[in-house]
């Protein structure tokens, strides 16, 4: 973004004031359309389990993702697009779709199985996220495991960071608002601005910044996911900073550029 | 609430079982029209200023708070209404509306302008909230200065108490949602469940129990209030406990029972 966009008529003084980076987060799915976009960065949270995944399947060589909202579309853009190397992946209320090719666990998603391969990802929160901000030119899809490579990003875009957790089923995650936390955190640190609803999931962050794993597995999502079977996921959403990959949203299609 | 429609039949084990009071809170302005009520109580937080005030006139020998969403209403219900022991109150951009007998700050609101007085109200975010939940059984009104007799009206009903701070413009609204942490720590220590998003306000509330009026201060709002020559409200506000009146909105009408 030009820097000169970041010139604005202060609304007290009316003079013309250099108006620093400030960032933002959307503490409950909403409509985020609404928003006015211009110098923002879209990054859509969504810790258990969609970001992780698409992070882990990028860092392990896949080609793209292409998240879409519903299974039938998963299905139908399958059949449409050229090619063998696609993966159909995703889960409804937690399990493996029929006739999917892989769930939504990260640990599926391994350099043997995905390098080269297109994925198709459908999840009950996280693709849906992604839908909604769709329309947007800067978005980033971020997790734990990747939180120092999305803050570093947001940085050279000097774009305004608005943080979107991807919530469960439109209500609250608190896992997404605590990774929020720790990049705003982070960018606080970076001499960037923060609005009273970061400063309180930065808050949020540092209470649990000891015992991430105590917090997903006692989270309401992180309780459904032991109960399905998918405690050991929940181990490796929390592990922070093993990937440097900021996956960009744009046109459709994740990929790491 | 009948006790009887405490018993559930569990989801997993699929018994009949006894299912305790379990508290929540929306931390966005949101259509709260969508959620089931039943077994709720939906308790409206507006710290800054709308609930203060509604609490202050109460407790001040006010006979009931009307509150209407805009200026116009306010108005035509004046009119409308028989008797002259009628005053019209509330705010927008903070300040007080031409022709209005007094604004939004709680300490116009005397037992000596408002004692035996009806008040027609209407406020930027508050009367909104209110408006909101209208359409529910049990809505009560909350400040940082009734959140005790909040807490035990919430315990004699025995329904799920349904925190609904007012937000600022449809946005987050720190001081609201730290209210609404103290009420729910309190819930909690009376051994109520709480969500996830409840949990995580009351470590808000925690963060900020030493320094109320440091947190008012310093959030979007207080700021604002601050610029408009209202900062003496900003004390006022955070006072705890010094009503035991706990409002309730019912039919349209803000009253004490």
């Amino acid at each position: 973004m030009p820097d000169t966009l970041r010139y604005m008529v202060c609304n007290f003084c009316k003079s013309l004031e250099y108006k620093g980076m400030r960032a933002d987060i959307q503490l409950l799915p909403r409509r985020v359309q609404a928003m006015k976009a211009e110098g923002k960065v879209f990054v859509v949270i969504d810790v258990l389990r969609a970001a992780t995944t698409i992070i882990e399947a990028l860092s392990n060589g896949c080609t793209d993702v292409i998240p879409v909202v519903t299974v039938d579309e998963a299905f139908d853009l399958a059949k449409r697009l050229p090619g063998n190397d696609i993966l159909i992946g995703g889960e409804r209320g937690g399990l493996k779709v029929d006739g999917f090719d892989v769930g939504n666990s990260p640990r599926e998603y391994t350099r043997d199985l995905v390098s080269g391969k297109r994925v198709i990802l459908t999840t009950t929160n996280g693709t849906k996220a992604l839908q909604s901000v769709a329309r947007y030119e800067h978005i980033l899809v971020a997790g734990f495991t990747n939180v120092q490579a999305v803050v570093q990003r947001c940085m050279v875009l000097k774009a305004d960071p608005v943080m979107v957790p991807a919530g469960k089923k439109g209500g609250f995650s608190l896992e997404d608002v605590v990774c929020g936390g720790m990049m705003l955190d982070l960018l606080g640190k970076e001499g960037v601005a923060l609005t009273d609803s970061a400063g309180a999931s930065r808050i949020l962050y540092k209470a649990f910044e000891g015992d991430l794993l105590g917090m997903v597995r006692s989270c309401e999502h992180g309780r459904e996911l032991i109960r399905l079977g998918f405690e050991e996921d929940l181990a490796f959403c929390v592990q922070t900073n093993v990937s440097s990959s900021a996956p960009v949203f744009k046109k459709g299609f994740i990929t790491l550029d």
